[in-house]
């Protein structure tokens, strides 16, 4: 039998020992656990954020993976925390819609409420529901216990409508920035699948000011410094510049709107 | 048999390559290591947030866990390396006082001295005592070299006092900020077990001009915008903003003072 | 036998999911693989700091290491995808130079060119083949599949000449700054075995309008404040300032000119 992994995707950053601790929590109940980071560099309570950098990460990963999912400003709260099993992976996190790109990917799911406390690390903090029940249910689920003794399914969790574009014309689409990434690429929220015939269209995209309608199918194929729009290797519009940033260049952040325009 | 886990604390950064060439020189020695990474920000050469970051981390751990902690000022000098045991674990560090609130936290623990060269990877360098003395002692010691081996025992290690409040009036206490977090919490050195009763008391803490004197116990009953106490999930008085970043509103750092007034 | 141990060293930094889908990716291929990340702070594109930090790491690990290097201005132009063999140990990378300095520490190596696209994720995003070829291929040869599987070997790979200084004179020698650290240590090409030496020798370095000819063998051996050169742990000629930074006082960055005089 193949080790459990385990992935992790919080905004704890990596400066305090939040992250260190959950593994330490993790590992003292499945102790073969294999524990990858997602990323640990979500914006402070910036749920949009992790629900992208889950849904991105997810469908690299082997069955009965274990996605553990921590951007919680409600900890503390009567916020739920639930599990979602959803293409024979499982997803850990709280009910607050960081899950929600993962809901849009499937029509069958199923989402549970974690409520069986003999799960948890006791006594449960106010503050760190990362290290005393998301962690330890996690590790539990890990080493074999089932979704079932976890808790109940439940139907009414949050689908918040953040991640998909709107259709606000006959040619129009607004939609919004998922994501600024490291190299500076403007990560929209149009995905391919859904524009499948861009190619053989006229198009621009728009971000404030800016208008983009150049697509390229490699950075190669782009100009020096010339603005283009990229396919990305999740299947989202991407805004880009070849060895420089887009996101510099035309100055604007996550969550902003961007429009499209096919004619 | 479980998989031996070890623990890396450092100021070493993670843009270059020493934490890798440490894990690299682990997993020579013990290639069934587990090995987790607590945190590698702490400020160069910063001995009290380090020992602050470890005291954290190693309560979630497991008994034989190696926690291996590099803050350094004073590699290549006249200070030793040493080895802790203490509740189960190991620490291995520098004896520079890296480990004073794991000291703290026992009655009784043993401090030997890391002297068996044979342990050491050589040459031993004049920079790097991380790669070439910390990792591959810790690493024999995961893969069962027994403490004995490293070194014989010794009771004159460096205690430095700055973990603990001092009371300076009947009613006052003085201690100090050991950490901002990446959320901007202000964690002062003010623990909930010393001061047991103090949600049936009136009470204040002062930073600089500041003074703090509404006590919640989940951040969902604050007021929005509001600064508050808690105690966090270490145990420690906090001064937080519920989403929001209590460092950035009153304007302090790690290290400077903190009064509590008890009435 | 010993669990496979591959590292990854790239510009992806930590704040997207690249990272977390490589290994993903890894792990559904090889799941007894042991990860260990050099480094993902890379500055962007720049190919001589790869370059410079897989070659620092790579001797401290094990022989049978693969080491998936992706610092990938030119992905989705015609730059191959290259498998080099040396000192017992693999290395996965673009042929844009990232490997110059391990080519360089070895007499006899082999490279090959990745070709066999049944080793690859498909299908082959134009943008991301640290996730679609460099990381499974990897993965694969971790797993047991033999180099001349993965592609023919080839002579023609790129050798740029940046990391060796070069002599300009009969007393002087013409280097660079290979990386500033997080300590702010400026680690220069110049190397201690090419210039064995140097201690009995009279000999100055400069960087810019800065001249320092301090050479001493531990930091505690210098003055509080001083400037002073020091062999690193990696055998290059730092410039150094005991508990401080270097590279704020001096104001210089990786890539800038450095000189040697000895006389």
């Amino acid at each position: 039998m193949h080790r459990p992994i385990l992935t992790l995707t919080t905004d704890f950053g990596l400066s305090d020992h939040y992250v260190g601790a959950m593994k330490g929590v993790i590992l003292g109940i499945c102790p073969d656990a294999h524990i990858v980071d997602i990323s640990h560099s979500v914006s402070p309570y910036e749920i949009a954020e992790g629900a992208y950098l889950i849904a991105q990460a997810y469908p690299c990963f082997p069955k009965k993976t274990v996605h553990v999912i921590v951007v919680d400003p409600g900890v503390g709260s009567a916020r739920r925390p639930i599990l979602l099993e959803a293409g024979g992976q499982y997803f850990i996190a709280p009910d607050n819609g960081v899950l929600s790109m993962v809901y849009s990917a499937y029509e069958k799911y199923t989402v549970r409420l974690i409520a069986n406390e003999k799960l948890f690390l006791h006594p449960v903090s106010r503050t760190f529901h990362g290290r005393d029940i998301f962690s330890p249910v996690a590790a539990h689920l890990a080493s074999g216990v089932t979704p079932a003794r976890v808790g109940k399914r439940i139907d009414d969790f949050l689908r918040p409508g953040f991640q998909k574009p709107q259709r606000t014309g006959k040619r129009t689409w607004t939609g919004r920035i998922l994501k600024i990434d490291r190299f500076g690429n403007i990560i929209t929220n149009f995905h391919s699948s859904d524009f499948p015939d861009l190619e053989r269209r006229n198009f621009s995209v728009r971000l404030g000011p800016h208008e983009v309608n150049v697509l390229v199918r490699s950075y190669a194929e782009s100009s020096p410094g010339e603005v283009f729009l990229i396919v990305g290797s999740s299947g989202y519009l991407e805004v880009s510049v070849n060895q420089g940033s887009a996101a510099k260049r035309i100055g604007c952040e996550a969550g902003a709107p961007a429009e499209l325009l096919i004619w």
